[in-house]
C-alpha cells in the first residue's frame, strides 16, 4: 500500500524560517520555578502571545503571503478566521502592502475584530450559526481574483507555523534541556503539524501530543481511528480559537504520521490554566492558547524523562472575559 | 566641599552579577510593534515579572543573603516589606537554606502574603496605620540575633538590583538598539540607583528617569531640591509596591548623582498602562510595576533620539484587583 507524501518536509520549515527571519518575533522559551515545581520536572514554555498580533498565526500567514507573485499580491487576499489567523493575515498583508479582506464571525472576541481592523484589513462579518464562511470567502475571492489564505490546510501555512518548532529545538538546546515530551495546542492542526515536522528531524522518539478542548477532540479521535473524525453538532467551548470541525486534509496525514496521541481538556481545566498563567507565570493567555498548559497541570500527559515543552499559542482575550475567568477562581 | 563616596560602584554590580549568575532569571528585553508604533520610536521592555517571585527584588535579596557568613546564615534573617521584597528574601533564603521572618502589612495583596508563606518564610503581620514595621523587625532581629535585610538601603541590595541594568545594556546591544532614554519604576530608589550605576558606566549621557506615583513623588521632588523630601501624611496610591515615604539614605545620593530627573504618574495613568500591557503586550504587570510604562504612554518623558527602554518591575497583583482594573477600561 502506498501513501501520498506529506504536505510539507523539514526543508519547507527551514525555508519558512528564512522567510520570516527578522520579520517575525523569535519568541522566548521561558522557564518558571513555580511551574517546574508543581509538575515535578523542568518545564519550558514557548509563549507565542509575544508574537506579532498575539498568536503564532503571523508565522504561517507571512510565509504564505511572501510567496505570492507580484500579480497575486496586487489582487489581494481573502481569509476567514475567528480572529487569530485574521490578525496574522492582516499584519502580514500590511507589511507586504497587500489588500486583505477577512470573513469573521460577528460574535468573535471584540479584541480580535478591533485588532484586525486596526491592521487595515477589510472585515466581512457573518453569522456563525446560519452562514457558511467558506462560501462567503470563496465567492469574494473569485469575484476579486484574490487569493484565498486558509487558516491551516496549506503547505506554506503549516511550514510557517513549524518555525516555532525549529526555535524550540534551538532554544531548548541553548538552555541545556533535553526535550522529554512536547504538548501543542490543536484546532485544525496546522501548528502541531508544523512543529512536529520541525522537531521530528532531530527528535524522532520524543512523545508529541496535540491538545484540544474536550468537545472538539476530533484530532484525538482521528488519531485513534486513523481517519478524519468530526465534531458533534452543537459542541461548544470557551476556546474560540480551536473550534475547527475536523482535522485538515493536509494537516491530518502529517499528524497521523508524527504525533504520539491526542489529549483533551475541559473548559474548567482551561480556565484554571489561565488563572495559573496569570498568577504564577505573569502571562496573559487566551483559552485556546492555554490547553497545553491545562493538560500538563491536569496530569493528562503520560510522564516522561527530561524536560516538558509546552506551547502557549495565543493571548488575544477580551478584558471582560479574562476578568470573569479570574473571578471564578 | 567634599562629598562622601556613593554606596556602590560599577564593580559592585558586576560582582552581584557573578553571584546571581545561573540563579536569577536573565529576564528578556522584549519588543512589541503596537508599543513602538504608539510611541513613534523603538521601545524595549525589561520585564521583571518573569524574575523568580515575579519581581526584580529577588536579585538584591539573593546578592545580600549570599554574602552572609555561615554564623549569620544560621541565625536567620528578618525583613519588612509590603510584598515583593518579602518574596525575594523568602525565595533567596529558601535556596540558601536560611530561616526568614518577614514583617508584612496585614492589608498587603493576598497573593504576596500567600506566596511569601509558600516559600517557607514566617509571616509577622502588622497594622500599616498604627504600628511601626521598623520597630517590630528591629526588635525581632535583635531578639534572635538575626540579620535585618533592608528593602533598598543596603549596598548589596542596590548592587543586586543593578544587575538588571547590566542585562539591559547587553541585551539592547544584542538587539542592535541604541539606548536613547531609560525609565525605571521608583519606590525607595534601590532599583533605579542600581540600574543607573550599571548603565552610566557605558552610557554617561543617556537620560535616566525615575518614575513614581504622583502622591509618592518624593524622589522627583528631592532631585529638584537636592535633599531628601518626604511624602505628605495620608497619601494613597494603587501602587502598593512604591509607598516608601522618602528616598533612601544610600539610594538618594546615587540617584542625585546619576539621574536626569524624576517623573510621576496618576493612578488612572497606571491603570491605563496595566490595561495596555494586558491587551497589547500580553503581560501581567502590577500597579507599581507599570509606572514607567504609564509615564511613557502619557508622554511624560522628554523625547530623545534612539530607543526607549522601560523597566516593568513586578507583576504580583491579586486577580480581583486586576479584574477590577480591566473592567474600568
Amino acid at each position: 500500500m502506498r501513501s501520498d507524501p506529506l504536505a510539507i518536509t523539514f526543508a519547507d520549515v527551514q525555508s519558512a524560517a528564512d522567510v520570516i527571519d527578522g520579520v517575525a518575533v523569535r519568541t522566548p522559551l521561558l522557564e518558571f520555578l513555580p511551574l517546574s515545581e508543581r509538575v515535578g520536572s523542568r518545564v519550558l514554555v514557548k509563549f507565542e502571545g509575544l508574537q506579532h498580533t498575539g498568536s503564532f498565526k503571523f508565522r504561517g500567514a507571512y510565509n504564505r503571503l511572501a510567496r505570492l507573485t507580484p500579480e497575486e499580491r496586487k489582487a489581494g487576499v481573502v481569509a476567514w478566521s475567528s480572529g487569530n489567523h485574521a490578525q496574522g493575515v492582516a499584519a502580514a498583508a500590511k507589511m507586504l502592502d497587500i489588500k486583505a479582506a477577512i470573513v469573521m464571525p460577528a460574535d468573535a472576541p471584540a479584541v480580535k475584530i478591533a485588532n484586525t481592523r486596526a491592521l487595515g484589513a477589510e472585515i466581512i462579518a457573518y453569522d456563525r450559526y446560519t452562514q457558511s464562511r467558506e462560501e462567503i470567502a470563496t465567492d469574494l475571492a473569485r469575484a476579486r481574483g484574490a487569493t484565498l489564505v486558509p487558516s491551516f490546510d496549506d503547505p506554506f501555512i503549516i511550514a510557517g507555523q513549524g518555525t516555532a518548532g525549529l526555535e524550540i529545538v534551538e532554544q531548548a538546546a541553548a538552555a541545556g534541556a533535553d526535550i522529554g515530551r512536547l504538548l501543542v495546542c490543536c484546532g485544525g492542526g496546522g501548528l502541531v503539524a508544523g512543529i512536529a515536522t520541525a522537531v521530528r528531524e532531530t527528535h524522532p522518539e520524543v512523545p508529541i501530543y496535540s491538545v484540544e478542548p474536550e468537545a472538539f477532540d476530533d484530532t484525538a479521535r482521528s488519531l485513534v481511528s486513523g481517519r478524519r473524525e468530526t465534531v458533534a453538532p452543537g459542541a461548544t467551548s470557551i476556546c474560540d480559537a480551536l473550534l475547527a470541525p475536523s482535522p485538515g486534509a493536509l494537516t491530518f496525514p502529517i499528524n497521523k504520521a508524527l504525533l504520539t496521541a491526542g489529549l483533551s481538556v475541559s473548559d474548567a481545566e482551561v480556565a484554571e490554566a489561565m488563572r495559573f498563567a496569570f498568577l504564577s507565570l505573569k502571562l496573559v493567555v487566551e483559552p485556546g492558547g492555554a490547553v497545553a498548559l491545562a493538560a500538563l497541570l491536569a496530569g493528562k500527559a503520560p510522564a516522561a524523562a527530561g524536560a516538558t515543552v509546552i506551547v502557549m499559542s495565543g493571548a488575544n482575550v477580551d478584558g471582560a472575559d479574562f476578568a470573569r475567568i479570574l473571578a471564578n477562581g
